[in-house]
């Protein structure tokens, strides 16, 4: 499948032109990334195990009726994704307190959430990703009015509630994930992006062993190998 | 009237327990402080012109059904309040982007926002006070439930309906201001603390020039001065 031209270049991925208008090709890099790029580093075939973790967990999200950007991975490092105008707010979804949860708000390091929290952060780099309110969101146009905010809000919820029992049943506790969604041109929003380790907290549910890119943010080592284990579980191999 | 033993110190005021049980006199300081206790200072008769300023606006919020801690002010320094418990969250009310808004989000200073901002703080200095949204007040069970939070929102947009058209009509345009509120032992909520131009941004309107706490912020001088132009325009002299 032809590349078109460079559309954006990202901490972790790249989005080329597609072949067809309407879609896009997402390329995986090795690069990783920490503490709004304080922290870089190259982890080799960290691309090429997120895209196939992500196919596969996008891939399944389809099946059941949640529409994702995802049409097929195409390689190694690729997918062909659907080209939609993306909406500018992290949706951090969060089972268990861990870090700047915990950090920010000086709740303890792996309290049990009494319910599962979903936070908006503002895409946003040069402002640092700053945490927002509903009416920040408002105020800044990021979505068209608080029904818009609120559907998007049990779109998340929604996403948890299938991907938390999903990884449970692999071994791994979901402690918090970021979702992004993009919007077609009719209004209709699709979930966008990645779902990987790069994106999720996974911690081992017989270990405790973090099992994602706090391995890298932290200096623990051993990503690659994480990153693999959380494939072959997802592959049940 | 006596003083009983001090109850707590904060940056600009201290509490001492009052002559009757559920009492308490609040006592205004001239100390002044901003970022977080980062620069210090103090301006000679900053708390008497709060003691007045405040004891102003919130006698005039009793008298139209807004329930305060206000009792009546006793000497020039002085307040006798109503001592309830505090609830730890910072009301930031906004109808003008200014100070750490635009910073944070980069919203132009001074753009009318398209409706009035409800932020919520977490009155925690050792944690500096992060921005919270609703669930995050949940979580650490700042409220009771969600319905006692949106009732707080709600009376923190009541309160600026009634004091934005009252400083237009002193020639001052109210661009935020924050609020802090407690709540007796059977849940009635009320309105505590102080409202001042230590706690609220005022802007004249015929000149645009700050008359309130940013003048020692930005360490623009004539902080005395704008404070009693405040006081004297409350007062129609």
């Amino acid at each position: 499948m032809n590349k078109g031209k460079k559309l954006y270049e990202g901490k972790a991925k790249i989005l080329y032109e597609g072949p067809e208008k309407g879609t896009a090709i997402q390329h995986f890099k090795d690069d990783a990334t920490a503490f709004n790029n304080q922290k870089k580093s190259t982890i080799e075939g960290k691309g090429i195990l997120n895209n196939r973790i992500s196919e596969h967990i996008l891939s399944s999200l389809n099946q059941i009726g949640i529409e994702t950007h995802l049409v097929k991975r195409i390689n190694m490092r690729e997918q062909l994704i659907k080209l939609v105008e993306i909406i500018p707010i992290e949706f951090v979804v969060r089972n268990i307190a861990t870090g700047s949860l915990s950090r920010n708000l000086g709740i303890e390091d792996g309290k049990i959430l009494p319910f599962t929290l979903v936070e908006f952060d503002y895409k946003n780099d040069d402002l640092g990703d700053p945490k927002l309110n509903d009416q920040h969101c408002l105020i800044l146009e990021l979505v068209e009015h608080q029904d818009e905010l609120d559907k998007l809000r049990r779109m998340a919820r929604e996403v948890n509630d299938i991907l938390k029992p999903y990884f449970e049943e692999k071994g791994l506790n979901l402690v918090d994930f970021k979702l992004e969604f993009g919007k077609y041109s009719n209004g209709n929003i699709i979930l966008v992006d990645e779902i990987s380790p790069d994106t999720c907290r996974f911690w081992d549910i017989a270990s405790g062993e973090k099992m994602d890119k706090d391995r890298f943010r932290q200096g623990l080592g051993g990503l690659k190998v994480a990153y693999e284990q959380v494939l072959n579980r997802i592959l049940d191999k």
